[in-house]
């Protein structure tokens, strides 16, 4: 079955992360329960509540035993997971333990828990391709620091920068998003365990203390009080993924449009086979940015669609939290395709530096407006100066000629060649990729410790 | 692989329609793929311009031969399923047709047209299970025309109703997104054949002539002019089906709050087996509610992204397009799951006639006092009347007592008696009932037609 | 007070079009209520339920001389605003009318009416400015149908269309969204009438009488039953807006990209003191484009959020419809200004056909490729073809040189003469054009009924 | 003009905060502006770049002497406000001044700087109200952390907890939120200073020392570059509002639930004519609980409008930047209207503890059924006693029996006082009360840090 290209055999290989897909398999989800249903066991063994030996006999039961579609028929005749696979579990364990195993516990300690660890897991690999992708970023954004580039703004030629600048904000701007990873991970990534209405009533006084030994034998985060129905450190973590896949999607889309024909100042990484048309045979398609643009996109209504499950009636509700089921995994899947893609541009795109330096002369000298509005400024007063030049512009686009002869009679040829060089342009943008690359290498450490 | 519970073997049987599953899976796709090529194959041959044979040499070729996991690699590798697809589908016919197969099109063609022909088969679906729903809800409807129920707003009893007056607007709420599941999908399920960038060129002066015959071949719409990047009815066809699955939402949210303990006035259809809890053997939870609450989330986002696809660049865009893959399947799938869960709803819903009744005296008359009002509004004003009778409710709230007593020295017997009648806001509910049904018979004879 | 820059003095002229901020103002709600009050009233005359002379003496009362702030405060307190508003009301009127006015109905429904009546005002400026714009693209559409301009896909040079032909697509794109508004809002502007649970309890059986005139009254139209908590007909209302805001982004969108400096081929309307920089004297941002894009990303958010308002709970419900409040309005708001901008750019965009004639040749003929490949394929097969070409076209890429140069060994010179032509192409083009604008004249005929 | 409840003279009262009104109105734009240019000035005079008296003659300058309508017709012709405002600005200062006013810098550098500042502001009002709602909801946890409540799972009865149990969980939910305000604030509320492409070309080497001024002289964050097309921290500042208003929401959810006339557990403070009906003198409905509900459901959208916003093109866009203007100052005006309803529902919500005690017996026993299973399953084993109970439970909703009466016989009177008694679960939640507040302590301290 396949709703999602995510989980298509056909699709997912282009728009997701392979090692993603199998962390949310049916078979990992199983996996992550019993390894659930075993911490809950070893936690209430050392307070004498269940017989030692249970945890281990949880752990003894291997996930490929169980039978998939067995438990998704049952499932659709309960309304969740949870209940025939602990009635499994009670089968397949020694009589003695049939009444001790998920002792205390509701369905959505369970399936919460063990999506806490499936998320645990797949912030991993996010954080394995994010790594790459800002170490390789970083390079990039050095190599180029000095590479002349012109800057553009709402479309139009505006200033010179410098390539490794352009890539240094990508940089940063990924950056401050991947820099959160450990913090979202700790919030999100927190055990559940409140029983049927969040109390933990079944088990005492020894309640505090099975919380602490489940969710540290699971490495996961120690709640304050059962998470049923406040569920904003999920959306957040939803939020922090669509984020990530925008801040992607910013240099996708720059990606897309200085890969563009006219521009052709980058190109995706040449693989044979690869951004093919059925068409037509001339055309490298820019299939990275491509799938991180249909992510990022996607990402954004999934995070929209968690925000909507915080307002979670009673102890548990009905609906609020299955709608997570829809968009948290998948929320993941997007990410992983996207840091996918994101890491195969970061680590081979292609410059095309002297396109760059002739893109930069294609307005005839228009982009160095500034710098020669600047000039007449200090003779004629600003306002006076912006109207000359924005005159001279015109002219320019009327005429075909180059600005800077269109403003020979206003400023002397010492003025002129200072106006019309765009080594300080190139030099400001340069000096900006220290700064940037710090908050870079601030997320590297972050993301490394 | 399973990000989505739509695709999991585990969740898809209690979340989705499985018929709807079949629709979309890869094979479904891949089937899909062949008949819009066949299609394309038959038009071109009526015109000339490929081999007579063509088309039934496609057609021989079965999906099952096809080989999904080599397809799902080279996809990875070209950007675009239908270019690996094109390339087995040569490799698979004779020589002699190698070279017409897939003629002046490009992937977008049939990979836009297949994923039409899904839709029609999908929309088939959603209508016998919306035709159920409604022919049921309209019995129930009648049935409970003249069962009294009270009314609430905010949250609180207001003035009587009658139940068949709710489930009435319910069916109407569902009929009047019903209705336009025909327009919607004609105006969805379109052809698209426009070649690389939509202009038919390769067709030369037979191009009309062709995308006619497909079009009538394929059993889809014909559009004035290649869909490619206008892309309106494909997201207008995800917005219906989020109107879809949120008019039935409001049944279910409905559902859950009158099966809620305190008011019991429905429970779902009992099963054996369903709704329980790992923890609590008393419960009987309302898990089609719940799917059809937690589907219809999901379904609101990803209309939204849908319409974000609107925006796409040029003659065909890089992303936006990419974008839909996400969401468009999914939303049938959702709104699949809704529809059947809807059914089970409206088919079996079990109705506490007794507890209806307990409920409208719960307020020890305060449901009345718009009635009271009234009467008192016809000797003392209105304004005067609401104060007097607002003071009486208050009374009542703090003692205990009832509102007719509190009356009792402001109204006569007989006024009292016409005013603490249910009766005739009963009658006033039944007589709404018709009316709302009218529009639901419109509708289902929309869906017959 | 300005949250939204829609009702912001400083930014309301450049997003917004200033005759629908009248249509939505404080002051336009009032006069809204006070003509929905005055329809009641009049309709229930018509039958004997309240005074002949309650309508006029409602009339009579200006919406000017009700004090905005002192309901806003009693707003503040009650809740909601009908409730301040009908004692306001009563205040006015003679002692005579007092507990005839409002008599029967609920706060919603004079707010839902209200909102109607606005609606339907807006929708007409919508249509006006939709006229404009679809006969201006129309226009342009015709005059360049023949004119030579390349052809994108994926940001990349695709083979040769016509400016006409792109423009034909936005009109489409607009067209196919513009036609359903008469029916959007036929199925929008309905009269709410329904008391305080939707039955009508208080008039009797006099009651479908009149809702059938209070609606001719107020020339809405006449709903089945109350649609106090079935609200898909809003939700559809604002999903038609996004529809449209898109299809109008589509334009936008392509207008940014075929202005960018590299590209060149349209420019904005040239306005003295329009799109200028405040640093840089040279630049001509796109603005009425701009503003497009922005509307429309908001529009698509807001519309999600009115398809949440669909479940709301029993006769009506706390929240969900409150809800409605945010976006209703203001997706007209955004709806409007996105329409006044695409009349701009249809009735004045500066087309450049020099420019667009320079860019086809950028490749140096791989555009041509797909022509190159089909005279290949006549010869040695299509795979074949295609592989010959797309090394050529690589070598193209490396070399500077040209692709005809480089098939020139394997095509004769007539067959290159035809492959490199752009004619067929362009009048392939030029031939969609009619068909497209059929469905642009479709759409006129549509909106001016 | 009022397209949004929050600008209308109307219901800005109901919906919003007056004092964030006052941080977002038009006048605050422009002396926020008026701020911004003055710290530029004064950071520029620090290093020589532009006279001392500069910034002294920007702040004699009211934001009251500007002529805000002739600002905004120019704003719609130029497309950005900041650029006549700078002219304006010129204008007012003496001459010498008028070329070293706004030197170096772009529009958007002003906009978000002063855009900035206003959230700053705005962020201290949400404090205040998070601190207030904070402290009072921690108080009435503990006053009614032993008041017996039932626990409601899917809407259903399950098992006692105590009010302030649930009152903790709320509040736990609003802190884990509410505490990470300050390091929201801090990465959002971020001086920006770039210069047309970001890259303070016009600063030479002393940019980076101006920028450092320029933020401390504003007392925003210092961005390592800027940030005029990495916008993830904008959008994150949006996320988290929307996860403020869903974590108030569900608070308010539960208002709506609990205060419904079957359950009757808590009322909305009472105010004379607070939440009262035009038709029905009884009724006294939710206002604040339906105003935050309203809120959260319209912040969702707009934060999801704000990601898509990430994808901004080249260094600074054309439409991305511009949507956000849609979405943020409303965020904070949907935030603000939530915590002023959410504080007056912690400072005054009516509890009825009677009504909790009745509740909790409404179901005859079954929500005991739990602890009567797990004492049976001592004896008999877990499944077996799950179905005797579940079975038992059945009988008593059919028979309006006691659960007690129905288990008499499997369990002695000593196992049937203990299963049926409350204490228990009613201790357990009390236990879960101190360590959820504790939670709440800790954002207490962050939001005064």
């Amino acid at each position: 079955m396949a709703f999602s290209p995510l989980d298509s055999d056909l699709l997912s290989g282009l728009v997701g992360l392979p090692a993603m897909s199998a962390v949310f398999d049916d078979r990992a989800t199983l996996a992550a329960m019993l390894r659930v249903e075993a911490a809950l066991a070893r936690a209430q063994a050392s307070v004498g509540l269940v017989p030692a030996g249970l945890a281990a006999a949880i752990e003894a039961i291997g996930p490929d035993s169980l039978d998939i579609r067995a438990l998704g028929k049952a499932t659709a005749l309960s309304g969740v997971l949870p209940i025939p696979f602990v009635k499994t579990l009670q089968a397949c364990l020694p009589a003695e333990f049939e009444k001790a195993v998920h002792f205390g516990a509701t369905t959505q300690d369970i399936a919460d828990s063990a999506m806490a660890l499936q998320m645990h897991a797949a912030f991993a690999l996010l954080s394995t391709e994010l790594v790459a992708t800002l170490a390789a970023l970083a390079a990039m954004a050095d190599r180029h620091a000095a590479t002349a580039c012109i800057g553009r703004t709402y479309g139009q030629h505006a200033a010179p920068v410098s390539f490794g600048f352009k890539v240094a904000v990508w940089a940063a701007g990924i950056a401050e998003v991947a820099r959160k990873l450990p913090s979202v991970r700790a919030e999100a990534c927190r055990a559940q365990l409140g029983g049927p209405v969040g109390t933990l009533s079944a088990l005492g006084d020894r309640a505090e203390a099975v919380v602490d030994t489940f969710a540290a034998e699971l490495g996961l985060s120690r709640p304050s009080v059962a998470w049923h129905a406040r569920r904003a450190n999920v959306a957040a973590a939803g939020q922090w993924l669509a984020l990530l896949c925008g801040a992607l999607a910013k240099m996708a889309g720059d990606v897309v449009a200085l890969a563009s024909t006219e521009v052709g100042e980058v190109a995706e990484p040449h693989v044979p086979g690869r951004g093919g048309s059925s068409a037509m045979p001339h055309k490298r398609n820019p299939v990275s940015a491509t799938v991180i643009l249909a992510n990022a996109q996607a990402a954004g209504a999934h995070a929209a669609s968690l925000v909507a499950s915080l307002a979670a009636a009673h102890e548990r509700p009905a609906g609020a939290w299955h709608g997570e089921w829809h968009s948290l995994a998948t929320l993941f899947g997007l990410a992983g395709g996207a840091c996918m893609h994101a890491r195969t541009l970061a680590e081979g795109l292609v410059v095309d530096v002297p396109a760059m330096a002739r893109n930069i002369g294609a307005t005839r000298g228009l982009v160095f407006a500034d710098a020669a509005s600047a000039a007449l400024a200090a003779k004629s007063g600003r306002a006076q100066a912006h109207a000359a030049v924005e005159a001279a512009a015109t002219r320019v686009r009327a005429s075909g000629g180059t600005l800077r002869d269109e403003l020979a009679g206003l400023l002397d040829a010492a003025d002129l060649d200072a106006a019309f060089d765009p080594g300080p342009a190139v030099s400001a943008a340069a000096a900006r990729v220290a700064p940037a690359l710090a908050e870079v290498r601030a997320a590297l450490a972050a993301l490394s410790s």
